[in-house]
């Protein structure tokens, strides 16, 4: 059944804003991100966050959820995956303002927690 | 037994504010808030949190929870339903200053929270 | 969009018990409960906890789901209602031990907690 | 033994500020407080919290302890009970600073916090 | 509005036990609890847990409500009020077995519990 | 790098207990396992806790890590899996006393636990 | 101010069993207990747990406060301090059943608890 | 043994800051003060906290600790035992910048925290 | 400074139990046990808590915990390492009973609890 | 086994900045961080963590991990050790912005943090 496809922008899908001229903040919780550490093949585990302020579109949860599920057996660091995450979040929904936290479970008694923001150009 | 009428901004009735001109906050939990899924049809479940500078007048509580209640067999998307609670609010309330959360519990394993601010202008 | 049919245990499906001879403890905590009251009309709300050891079947779970949806718009009292989840429970399941909880949320600073304990005859 | 007689702001006594120009904050909570509700007689329960920075004076705890409890048998609603405390407050001790918050525990599943701020003129 | 009447059993009221065979257990936990210091005149506060297997009948929650509200004014020590409890449970319901728990707030820095059981006569 | 190989209880390696005479419980929680539902293929997560009294030998720990990865791209329900658990560690470990839990994360409102006990013949 | 006076026994008062036939547990946790090392003549700091079946009589809490409280400036190490208390109880008390609980502070970064039964002899 | 001496400023040592130029804050934490109620005679207990940002020099934490613990049968109000502590680390240790917090456990129900704060001049 | 002398039983001291005779349980909790993995030299860290009824004498705190302090630089598998604590304990201080766990830190995402029970023969 | 070499700034190890121009946090949290007391000998024990925005380089975690084990037999005060990390730290990785708080575990009843701050020249 391992038969994810690779993670791609173009599955993340969005709906119209329906208040675009307010302040507005859209913050989605998923726990249950995993992948795989590229150095030893073995899983990792996180809870990603977006925290984000809609410009003409907003996110479709379930697309999220599975554009997120596809990471399951691909190798990257915290680093590159959160980055990655927001490159793809701010191509596809283009928000005014966005936050990004990947917090990662414990290795070697050592957990990271990495904290991306991005805003639009005015 | 289910005949809940429609939510209307009708319902919702205020008292005059007792301190017009004080710094001066009140906040309402609602943690038993539920709607529909427009797409599925299952029910959904959040905390409706309002906190708000009041104008001339304060919300009636009751009439709020009576209001909140009738939103029990109607379809509605997280962000949708949240927005229509904050127009509702201000068409009845004028507050100088109001903000609503609408926490919503898991779906697929991720939670969404949607924040709505509104500033009376001056 | 609130036409929920009326609760009935023909909804409850099952699965034959992969162990039977074993002993084996299926606990399913279900916390977004709501029925309404049959004086008041108010919604109630609160935590069905199944605890049971299978005897031949255990119960499938999308089905209980959909099963407790339709209490949503039906007047029951606290003890009335888990004792018609038992009923119906065993009816259908026929488990050699069941408890079930349920957690209601306060009432006028009240909460109440019913707990059922139920052994099949040996 | 139900001869509380009716709070007053009298009952409050005082004394000296220590440090009269120091950057000085004293917070006060009270989570035994009891009001009935103006318009069903039911109790209300809730803790008051004052935080304030002294002026000449400060406020005396047992007396502050006194005056709370004569609310014990006073009908007033969340609102006006808060505003009252806090214009009895500055009438009595005029702090430079003083917010005080009042969380009421919940009723029909809302519960509700009223905070206000005073700040003395320059 | 401090006209509360004495506390007297005959406020209790009961419905009739739904499954008097079963092993069914009710757990009524009251956290508003208030009564008199009989010695110094302060309020006392705490919680009052009910766990009872009923018989014959059930207390109906809305006049147990009403009957603890009425301890309001009444002065009595902790282990004086919990055995009345009791004594007044046990002759209105007439349970099978209950145990009542009085929870107190701390009074010069010592809190206690007041844990009491009772079992029917076989 | 999606090339985990089936699970299967050959990988689990055992070393002699060190007071095989003892009374001496070994609890081992490994909150980081991950299924597929095998109707859905979506990811399941849970924390699967071992806790057994060794016989002749114990487990070693990092082959337990290793077998419990190779679950992560197998589809199976929640009993079929902890089920399975139990039966390889049983043929492998052959402990005095065992318990095997499963406790899984909340699909549709609704989170599961699975607790399974298994005693040597004497 | 430091004048308090050796801890005795026969500061402790008692107060008749209101109910001495029934099942009836009293617990009285008292956090801010503090007597001196005597090694070291620093002090330490404990939770003071009684819990205990009254016999004829019960303990008086405020001569049980102002008894504690002399431990204040007395060297005692917590094995003997606990027994000592355990001692004075029981001669005072006369209970059917007790048990003390001292629960201290962490020193050197080991924190230490010391529980004591006693059952009347019948 | 309750020989401890009056507090004195002249107990504080100190120790040269190993980086005088850094933004650099060190946070002591003291859960365990104690001292008497000038009105009762009866012990007050609280947990101090100093937040500071070290000038020439730091507090070293041993003379600190011995320097508290001579409050121990010191009457003083709340109040004025918060700025006796913040004259004697200001006079001893000449911050650049420092938090003290005094928390103090309920007495009457009501609890007190005490923050002041100091600044050096520039 | 990393001259620890390796851990011997001769180094733990005792006094005399002072009630022999009674039901009596000493706890004592130790958060900050460290020693090293055996295969991977890398350091464990974990909670190591002993709870027993002494025989004829107790464990003299300090020199526990310069014994465990000991383990700090010693290679030890976690289930040989609470074994040795137990052998050592029982050798010295003959308990009438006693029960040690030993609370691991994640490795790899697991962690791992160690319990032993020993009682004297009668 | 106890050859933990001197901790030295060269051990550690950093990999490019995969976007150096974004806003971009990298928290790491070690729990498990221990060294000596330079007055007594004994252990310390504490939690480090590292809060910076890269420059051109990010700091490798295993490297970390392994620089941090080595503090293991040195002996250091809490401010020096910590203000030590910051020198290693700032010289290997040369953030823009850099916090490193550690948070030491209580001695004598008292627990100590030390928060540094650290900015890059622009």
């Amino acid at each position: 059944m391992s038969d994810f496809e690779a993670p791609d922008q173009s599955q993340l899908e969005t709906f119209p804003n329906p208040r675009p001229g307010r302040d507005f903040t859209i913050e989605i919780i998923c726990p249950e991100f995993t992948s795989l550490c590229p150095k030893t093949g073995h899983p990792d585990f996180g809870t990603i966050t977006f925290r984000y302020i809609p410009g003409d579109v907003c996110i479709e949860l379930k697309s999220l959820k599975l554009y997120l599920q596809r990471f399951r057996n691909v190798g990257s660091f915290y680093e590159a995956v959160t980055n990655r995450l927001m490159d793809d979040f701010v191509a596809v929904v283009a928000p005014r303002k966005v936050e990004i936290i990947g917090s990662f479970t414990p290795r070697g008694g050592i957990s990271t927690n990495v904290t991306i923001k991005h805003e639009a150009a005015q």
